[in-house]
């Protein structure tokens, strides 16, 4: 469970004096998540997700809150912060920065089909467009030299095959030329739990908390191994010729992507390899959750490492 | 009929394409509206209106298109302006200045009750709230310099009592100290077609284009004379009481205001009574629309002036 920082109704109803969305008729904790403590809100004028940030560092805030702002009056689904009197996004609550954002409708889903990855793909076509014109920046924060870093960390805690894969990896992507592609601010973390559907229409995509500009092929990447993926962690082609080809019909691939398409999703596995090897063997104190198993990534990567990618054609 | 532009399906498909919310899957005219004209339109992202203005001043449609972005970022519930690829709220589209809104859901409503008018002055009281944090400037275009301009030009075509009634009512409003009053972005045209409901719940104000800065209260009072009224042009006491209370819960009255709340009843019936004394007398060219009867703001101005308000307590 995520609740690191309890707020009561009482602090809660006063604290939305400083807004303009009425009065508070309920509040209720959100069980998932694990970087922030979060609260679904319900007031006389709408619905909404309440956030209490406690890891993210304070200057970096920003940049999510106003992505998820600039994205929103694009058109994008996504959640949108809601400016305070003072006309601020990031406000104070119980001793920590905090954020109150719209709560859109829809599920996650589990098993995902061609359609849905289809829709992904058109929405993250757009959400790429729509950014290009997003002026802040802040460095992916589990890109390419985040690796190195939590690589050193965990490398102890691997027997000789996975130390192997990892050193060979981090050497296969150190060769990659992924700055020339075309880069703008990526999600970085879109797995199936942060899409919500209500039938087949894509109607949030929600958690912008890994949030940074990065090629936006990696995006694209991250996606592809998490809703595509088949029971021996290949990537099942019809899902992922849905993905791309509706990413497409948006944004058409540069001749750059097509050929990086392998590497790029090597990385993505190795990125959420090394997340999860962290988490397990370093986990933070106070951390509730239980850490993903890393293998899971492992395999992933594996499999993309030992396999051609010939769905972007 | 309020369709002065036509837009073709293919005109508007193309047009999309500047814009992160999808394809065009249909278009429809909106027939109601007077300055505008106005389309539904439904993409594969969600639903939108799209509006080509055909007679404000370019130079202040900002001003409109901001102050309904800004509210919509603190929670108001109207109309949101999507921005397009080049980050702006203006377009243009065949050859005038043209914007897509998001579109909201609810019906306006005939007969409003006490429960109606008491949602209405909270979510006034909201919008006055949230909009002291908004910057930019715009005189309400039909405050008092119009009045005395649209005087001028309608005077020949009146009657000696109706002339002397108006000569009364601008030699009255001529002596108040309105300026002194709290000032804002006001809505100043939120008649109930301008409100949309979901049963009790009002989920929408729109048009935005008559806005301007102005008292705080004048909102109020044209709420009042619309929302209010009795069938002999009173003002009904439990609507009226439900308005004020539920405004000034959020937004508590100055002692300034309440002393200047019957004046600025009949101000409220001044503005409308001339201008659709004006669009009656002197129509536009190519106006499509039957003029309003003015003879109704007549009777609005007629019981203000002679009555007593007593519901400010």
């Amino acid at each position: 469970m995520s609740v690191y920082t309890s707020v009561s109704e009482a602090e809660l109803g006063d604290w939305l004096r400083h807004y303009s969305v009425g009065s508070l008729k309920a509040c209720e904790p959100i069980e998932s998540g694990i970087e922030n403590t979060n609260y679904f809100v319900t007031t006389t004028q709408g619905r909404y997700v309440l956030t209490l940030f406690e890891r993210l560092p304070a200057e970096e805030l920003p940049f999510y809150l106003d992505l998820m702002a600039h994205l929103a009056r694009h058109g994008i689904p996504c959640p949108a912060p809601i400016a305070n009197l003072s006309d601020q996004y990031l406000g104070h609550l119980n001793g920590k920065p905090a954020a109150l954002v719209t709560r859109l409708p829809g599920r996650s889903l589990e098993e995902p089909g061609a359609p849905h990855c289809e829709a992904l793909g058109a929405l993250l076509g757009r959400m790429h467009l729509a950014g290009r014109s997003y002026s802040a920046y802040l460095e992916n924060p589990r890109g390419a030299k985040w690796w190195r870093f939590a690589a050193r960390e965990v490398m102890g805690f691997l027997k000789k095959p996975q130390q192997e894969l990892l050193e060979r990896e981090l050497a296969f992507q150190a060769e990659q030329r992924f700055p020339d592609l075309p880069r703008g601010p990526v999600h970085a973390d879109l797995f199936r739990d942060n899409a919500l559907f209500e039938g087949a229409r894509l109607c949030g995509v929600i958690d912008f908390y890994f949030a940074g500009v990065d090629c936006l092929l990696y995006d694209l990447a991250v996606c592809a191994n998490d809703w595509c993926l088949e029971a021996r962690h290949g990537l099942e082609p019809k899902r992922t010729q849905a993905l791309l080809a509706a990413y497409h019909g948006v944004r058409p691939f540069t001749e750059l992507e097509r050929a990086a398409w392998p590497a790029m999703l090597r990385a993505a596995a190795l990125r959420f390899w090394l997340s999860r090897l962290y988490d397990f063997h370093l986990p933070r104190p106070g951390m509730l959750v239980h850490a993903h198993d890393p293998e899971h990534f492992r395999q992933v990567l594996h499999s993309r490492a030992a396999t051609q990618a010939p769905w972007m054609r």
